[in-house]
């Protein structure tokens, strides 16, 4: 069956909210607006809300700004600002710390590269605390970065090949930045989600399954995600919601009718839905054109805020003028 | 409004059929199978026929292969050499021709590269007529190619670009090559379309107003055509018609609720589609995820086919061999 | 027989300086220092001079700056701006125009992707005037632009392609950004030519034969030049001159050995150039590892330096924050 | 110093006996000829040779064929079929293995993306041996690959990444394919080496440091490489070289000019070599300008070879028809 696919804790709390009216119990959810971003924390604080939200137990921050679907440098500085804020809390640096940031994703596969693409952007600096053989520095974080690729071409999960690493460089922390799935189109790269979870079962858009997470590495994980695409079942799938909601409106309950639409919500949905998409159905994804660019815009934003964040010497006018 | 938009003269005699039960008057529809590749010939020979399927007098020649979707090197050789055969049919070639051929489209847009990359692996030849001062070969053509870009990075209308050229090098006949897009998801990537009428405007992916045919250019044009995409849009129109057309079914003519349903095909179909699809609706894209890997392959097959088709003296088995 | 490749005039002037010890006859040269950038405007007078100097007529304006060999966004700036002015001032620039930019070079070989890079960053207008039925603007130039690819893919050459374009749209200027050969691995990407001569036959990286000048076009033509890479014969010769000279020193005139040094400079020298570069002689480069982020860094600095330089009404400040 | 640079064992012999005019003691070497290609077996059987030749003990085998500089599928077959024979034989493979498979080097720049590419293009396995729960297959070896980077964007060595993977998914055998350097143009492209002496440091195109061997990783790792360019300090030495045994031909021992010759061969040839490459001297490198495509076909080559030496059950004609 198809079902409805996010990554973002934000669109599972809305969708619950929408059906229920009401939050969720275990559920906690702050609220800011800066005028250009709305930031949203949601924290799941015990099984009950992990389990109605269908996501581990921790914070979810999530950045939206419409604005990031142009190009305007300022906004762009902005967001990597307040995301490197945001960051930082989440991982509670209070000193240099030796960070990896692992890029998931296929860089050959556009929507998915966006992990790829922020790994080469970042100013990594352990090769030279080794070559100075200095174990830390007042301005520099011992940072490292890798882009595993993906099971399709490595044959390896990403866990694995990740979990060596961090057992021979030992970093106290991992940040694991990937694109994401949305079940809307306006939230497709101009959100950004945060979360101290890590990457679990099922999320991304490629094949990466098992955790990244402080269970299986030992150490915490941070998740950077954006979506960049919205999957074609989830796009039909939503029509056919509206076509339905659209004839409800107008329908007596427990009229004949009224049976015959809440039928289909079942087995006849997921024929229509495999009709439009064969016979590519899984492997189909909907996109904006012009997301090389987005892609591109993205990864600097948050490559600028791992920066900033990471480093505490290095701000956003060494990044802009100096790297890249 | 959103229209059904297809690029496939096959697609709209479709649609026609389905509705009419009939074929279109003044259209002849010829077919062929291969086993493994399916042939449709159609060509609209009046007025008639030109207005109903909304496309220009001519022949449109489709070659569907669902085995495309998948790498299969004989497969692909079959096709070049079908297509090969196809287009010398169409461009009347009794002898070794002037052809120059135009790449259509945004090679930095993945799903729109295909013109720019079948350009790439031409076996161009008219510098070496020029630097060794022949007029014509036996085992060759003069062969010129180019991909002149589109129009949001140029600044210039294609056909401006194409006619400068064509008056200054003379040749007998242009073959332009571009992505196009489909009504279903089935077609994406298994269905190539020629026709000797040339690219007429609204067609493609991009942004490529005005013609290139023979009225503009003065010689005959043949167009080559893949659908590489479906349009969001499309998509979630047909998913609408097929809900549409489940409760239809079950329903009585001139009840109330059957008039419900044929008001809806009208403006609240609008606002469905631009509520899934906002805000990107125009510019949003369906597309396999391998994307990359099949537009390469489909370049492939063009190129060669291009190559055997107008250099008499070259066969499938030294392009293989010795070219790309 | 290998000869002496550059195609910065600078070069010529400094060579003949070196060993006549005296200014060109005919050609008058000016040098400007702003702390960072050096620039040296060459003017060549009359037929003396160009035949001395085997370039045409006209001038030559060179901007050196070594810091651009590290990424520096406030140098950029500075360079960017400089090369606007004297851009301005070499086209003569009072009113908005219509200007044609071609970006020459294969984009698939990077040190010679210059070109066609500038084209995809510049901001093109064209189409908008045609859309909206303008003439002019205050502050926007009527801007188009086309990278037209290397004969060995299009079998046309650049000049036809360029005249056809030029007969169509009309412009009052054509600018042609290339990429050049140097003599002194020094000046590979450190350095850029601008001329109001265009492009004259045997200039280039690729091959990219007969002229773009006001004589083929009948509008003034604008080169831009940044030379990307030395090519290996002038690498060995310069070596092979450089031990010559090391030997001359101590060396008698009229000896038998000064008579073998002098001799060596001809016939033999060719030898062991053909034997050191055997068996691509004509087809190798030396370039910088990093040429991928130097062509990209350089392309940002003339399409900013083009954008301003062209549009009356957009700064700096604009280009970087709201295009590319 | 500039030293002379080649990492091929057969270039390093080739030097000893021009100078010493007789075989490396401690070193067998073999000799084969197929018509099309030479096959070269060095092995360095004890410490002398090691000392000698500055290489580890170990079986050294080259491939050369002048023909892979130009497209020619046939040839291509036949090298990747005989590459296959001898990775075969110096892996001692009896049955189907677990194969790790490394591709060295950085996928962004040309001439060091051999590594990366073959990777992309290789038959893994292991997650379907995983995904199945098999632990082996009459037919697929369980091959696992990938591409770690460089230092300069990971700031991990390589040999630090590869073992926290080798200690978690427990190959076999260690594959590292690697760009290298050559001290002749004449080997750019045209040659193949293999060794069963994995990777030691101070090879390659790139910043590579550390060992990738059975010391370091515990199992036997063998080494694929080409030499994709020459560096220009040994190009402009080479040709020093040259100008000197031209001189030294016309010049009677022990003559005041002959002692300055060989004066020469030290301090002010670094010198000059300095002059004329600075300032990029360590960082430039001679290649020819269709690098791009080169790169490909050799990747083509090499994946080939490792599909069909390792998986029993594939033959070259699959490999050309089903996959890639």
């Amino acid at each position: 069956m198809f079902e409805v696919r996010t990554d973002l804790a934000l669109e599972v709390r809305e969708l619950y909210q929408e059906e229920k009216q009401q939050e969720i119990p275990g559920v906690a959810v702050e609220q800011e607006n800066t005028g250009d971003v709305n930031i949203t924390r949601v924290e799941i604080l015990d099984q009950h809300g992990a389990q109605v939200m269908g996501k581990v137990k921790g914070k979810y921050i999530t950045l939206e700004c419409v604005g990031l679907r142009r190009p305007n440098a300022d906004l762009k500085d902005e967001v990597s600002k307040l995301l490197a804020k945001e960051l930082k809390s989440l991982a509670e640096m209070n000193k240099p710390m030796k960070v990896l940031v692992v890029g998931l994703g296929n860089e050959h596969v556009t929507p998915d590269a966006l992990g790829p693409k922020v790994v080469s952007k970042l100013f990594v600096t352990r090769h030279l605390f080794q070559f100075y053989n200095k174990d830390s520095d007042e301005d520099l974080a011992e940072l490292s970065a890798i882009s595993p690729g993906v099971m399709g071409t490595t044959g390896i999960e990403t866990g694995e090949i990740i979990r060596g690493i961090v057992e021979n460089i030992k970093p106290h922390l991992v940040v694991a930045v990937d694109a994401l799935a949305s079940r809307k189109m306006e939230r497709v790269n101009t959100t950004i989600q945060l979360s101290n979870t890590g990457i679990n079962p099922g999320s991304g858009v490629g094949n990466k399954r098992k955790a990244l997470n402080e269970e299986t590495l030992g150490i915490p994980v941070i998740a950077v995600g954006v979506p960049t695409v919205v999957d074609a079942a989830t796009l039909t799938n939503d029509t056919i919601q509206l076509v339905i909601k659209a004839f409800s409106k107008q329908v007596k309950v427990g009229s004949q009718f009224y049976n015959m639409l809440n039928e289909l919500k079942n087995e006849e949905k997921y024929h229509m839905i495999k009709e439009v998409l064969e016979p590519y159905s899984a492997n189909v994804m909907v996109t904006p054109k012009e997301v090389d660019d987005i892609i591109l815009h993205l990864s600097h934003i948050i490559a600028n805020a791992i920066n900033i964040a990471l480093h505490p010497g290095i701000d956003l006018q060494d990044v802009n003028r100096y790297l890249h």
